[in-house]
């Protein structure tokens, strides 16, 4: 079991937060130590981006919506630095988090376009006790902004609500999701999304397929979440305080 | 020892040779039959890119000039299929001609910089008797066109006089160069280069290393060759007559 950690640079657009973005090495070692890894990797940046450095990867389709619109140049670096990753480490299983739906779309067709001999594994997202995705950007919110910031998993609630009480036109539930964000005064919302959870593409209308995604930003800060409809069944991660699989 | 033999779409322009490239894929296999290949690989088109492919590899600076000037998105196919390739057989070592020496360096850079575990082996430039490199693309000349090609490496032979005469003007080998194609009235240059084997940027003066290149059109069809001098020795290829190493 290999782990790698490594703040990429690449994935960060020039007036993003790469230089505050929240590390702390020796606590994620200390979290390793105690996990059966077997072997962690933190690269330096110029160990990854050598001089004269000029190669990249883009995934077209699935890398335009969403967090692509919102950051342009995220998912080259993104899918650049996890094939570079994965030539380097030569793993049989790959594993990344849901909260990061649209990454791991991304990654997912990069594996198939590419021919990648590796099977990816998405990890269920981890919420705090008020449902708020775990994520390393939340210690930049304030206690006022941290307690607003639960209203992003209360929004998915009730547009999975929405669907489970029959509706099925992908512009009302995302007007349901929209209501309860703008209810939140510190929210401005970026997008809101309810789209086919392998193109990406905008549903007109929900099936037994779709990703409901939004990004919301609450001061300085903008989080991500999601809730996944596959086959039906949702994929909603799971709350800190239940077990874990 | 694996084989691959495919006539990859996506390293085609719109207006070039695709579908008239010269395919003899029986004769290519008795060929392979009597070399120690363990396994010969042809994929269909659709098998390399199904429907919705949408993931391409770039490799900014070195496949800009030459051959990327001349043919736009060339070496973006290139290194996409290279990739595919190396991700499906998972080689040890991997062999290109000589003859492509901008698609060698461009690959060379891939590999590098995408952490590849492959080495990348340069093969020899091999030549008809009168020294016209051999190319798929050569079937396309009339037999008085055929005559005319051999001023490629004419052309080359005499720049590399002109730098055992103690030429290091680079300005002046190209020189010498152009003089010799443009005194057959068939041809047609594209360019000439004397740039750096590694970076494909033209020199001002030459010392130990540099490429020299070129592509000229004779008739439709456009031919390319070159020779490569590094740490001061002269990679030219190897006459079909001569023994091949």
């Amino acid at each position: 079991m290999v782990v790698s950690i490594f703040i990429n640079p690449t994935q960060f657009g020039p007036q993003e937060d790469l230089s505050d973005y929240p590390r702390d090495l020796e606590k994620d070692l200390a979290l390793l130590e105690t996990s059966g890894v077997d072997l962690v990797w933190t690269p330096a940046p110029e160990t990854m981006y050598p001089p004269d450095y000029q190669t990249w990867i883009e995934v077209d389709k699935v890398s335009k919506p969403l967090e692509g619109a919102r950051r342009p140049g995220h998912f080259r670096g993104v899918a650049t630095v996890v094939a570079k990753l994965f030539n380097a480490v030569q793993p049989q299983r790959a594993y990344f988090g849901q909260k990061d739906a649209q990454q791991a779309v991304v990654i997912q067709r990069m594996v198939r376009d590419l021919n990648f001999p590796i099977d990816i594994v998405a990890c269920p997202l981890i919420r705090e006790s008020d449902g708020l995705a775990m994520s390393s950007r939340n210690v930049y919110l304030t206690p006022e902004q941290r307690k607003a910031a639960a209203v992003l998993y209360r929004a998915l609630i009730a547009g999975r609500q929405a669907y489970e009480s029959g509706g099925r036109k992908a512009g009302q539930l995302r007007a349901v999701i929209i209501k309860e964000i703008d209810a939140e005064p510190l929210t401005r919302r970026e997008y809101v999304s309810v789209a086919h959870p392998d193109t990406l593409i905008e549903l007109d209308r929900v099936n037994q397929d779709a990703l409901f995604s939004m990004a919301v930003h609450i001061g300085k800060t903008c989080l991500i979440d999601n809730f996944l409809l596959r086959n039906g069944n949702w994929y909603t991660g799971q709350l800190l305080n239940e077990t874990i699989e």
